[in-house]
């Protein structure tokens, strides 16, 4: 498991690149806090987010998305049946999903769903420590991680102080990011849906994964440089995912 | 067709003024991404924002509205019910509304439901070159712009790099704008709300639709002056709007 | 009826320290305009939001909070279920919450639906003159909202230029705040999710109510100190909240 930190940061200053470039369409089924937010971090690194999620209208979206994003959250019956045509569509068409298992440490109704959703294959999985220990039944340990990863054939992405990526063979810890990010409502959430718009433009869905998580977090640090407060955080961070460039990704990128 | 370019600013700023001073009602059945801007930017030019999209409920509102914003967007069921219930009302109690059909180029289902609201005479409607090709079933051009107006007797904002408003006699096309607008959500969703605003103060449906679309782009180049991307542009704007007066508009306003 | 204004900004000083100590769990029910904005000033004080308001999962989310918000708006059939459901977990488990009955003065169907939340009990009230017109069927007094304070047994808050907060017995007028605060949208509803948060660490409601409403008051003093409109206003007031300490509630409280 040598995670090839050296190179990350040329990698992922390109994945952003054909970001900009090819502009893909990344649909988001995501919870109501973080709908906001999450477009707005996406057009910020040039995606095109949509975010319906009508059971009536969500396969029309996916089945013009590059990509997509399921985040639990304000589950009710409606997005319960939604989330279940959206990733019907996305398995038939090939489209790569993202899963964030948001809080499903709080609601067993939630979990229980979350376990079936996985089951669905999602390319990858965004999730804290209490998030993975309620689906891996299992503390949050890099071992752990990557033993998960390799069950259920997803790349992990799993967020704290650092945050660790995973695909069971190749991992990586990123050390960036500030204390403030945390005191943002949705930025795991939008977190997650960079990765949707990366997995969108890169094959390998580490590299596509490693690479969100870094762009958000670099992004904070360079925001909380200028910011007062977490208020002005949330803006100055989609103001430097907007110019984030190879510079910064060189300058910054620290691995643990 | 001639344009009246010379006297618009001077109409802008007295429809403005009025906006600030009478404080109308606008009543929004707008998308969830789209909800939170938009009543920020009704509240900076003066106006009252209600946002609620309940069946129940909209009637209500709708009555004690001055003027209606319409937006597709997260159409499920019961929010198709209510939009049928709030232009309902507005047609029986002579509500102007706006109608901005987002994204129906990408859901088929949408697209049939625009034409049956356009059917019901929104007093304008706010739309790019993509949505105008598929409800319009011709490409976004002047001329094709005014022979819908016509046809469909509502003014017709054909909004991108310059925006065009016609009601099929009069047009205008404003030059102004900051290409960071585009990578703000709901950007568009947003202005079509200060449409309806204009809409409640103004007689002429050209004039109101032409003085939000102007509002916006100006305070777009005003706030990409001291923005540092999309985010602080976001903020910007609104506070551009709060302060757009008569110098603004006679200082910035162009007409291609 | 006196008014202990002199120790008031001790006590709100003493609980602020409480919240980012204790972090407590605030579980809100509120509109879809408020979710976003409310989470990031809960999140700015310490706070620990949660926002589903899905009836299946409602109840679970009560369970793990220390103080809950009830804030109407956008109700549906949906949203009316999961606030009934949510408020008798609360009532089962004691946990306090806080009602805001936002807009009961433009719908009759809402104002009925408010009467019969009021008589569930809640442990304070937020709402501005037009809703305590329709609420409480007499003019916004203080003498009206100390009886309307006694008759309920809740704490009211009634916010407009200055802000009452009165339990029938305590009363204390807050002369803080800033025109601009009424320009952003869904401030009042996060304030009340503000009064949610010193509720779970403050044994005395009056006390914890007072505090909420002069924390926001003085946070739009200082951030409109450096906003340019409302647009960062709003973005400031989030940052002011996150550093406001003893000094600056000493220095700033002032009563009316």
């Amino acid at each position: 498991m040598r995670a090839p930190e050296g190179e990350f940061p040329l990698i992922a200053a390109d994945i952003l690149g054909r970001l900009r470039q090819l502009r893909p369409r990344v649909h988001c089924v995501t919870n109501a806090v973080a709908q906001t937010f999450t477009a707005n971090i996406l057009l910020a690194v040039g995606a095109m987010p949509t975010m319906t999620i009508a059971p009536d209208e969500v396969a029309d979206f996916v089945r013009g998305a590059d990509a997509m994003l399921v985040n639990l959250g304000t589950l009710d019956a409606s997005r319960r049946e939604a989330i279940g045509i959206a990733i019907d569509k996305a398995s038939e068409l090939g489209v790569r999903w993202i899963f964030d298992p948001v809080f499903i440490d709080r609601s067993q109704g939630r979990a229980i769903f979350a376990e079936a959703l996985v089951r669905m294959r999602p390319t990858a999985m965004h999730l804290n420590d209490r998030e993975f220990l309620t689906i891996a039944a299992s503390r949050a340990t890099a071992t752990a991680a990557a033993r998960y990863a390799r069950d259920v054939g997803a790349v992990i992405a799993l967020t704290g102080e650092t945050d660790l990526v995973t695909d069971g063979a190749k991992s990586i810890r990123i050390a960036n990011g500030h204390p403030w990010m945390s005191l943002v409502t949705a930025m795991g959430c939008a977190g997650a849906g960079l990765v949707a718009a990366c997995l969108a433009v890169e094959p390998d869905p580490w590299r596509a994964t490693g690479t969100g998580v870094l762009a958000l977090s670099i992004a904070g640090e360079i925001a909380a440089e200028t910011a007062r407060g977490p208020g002005s955080l949330a803006t100055g961070i989609i103001d430097a995912l907007h110019r984030l460039d190879r510079t910064d990704l060189l300058a910054r990128a620290r691995f643990a």
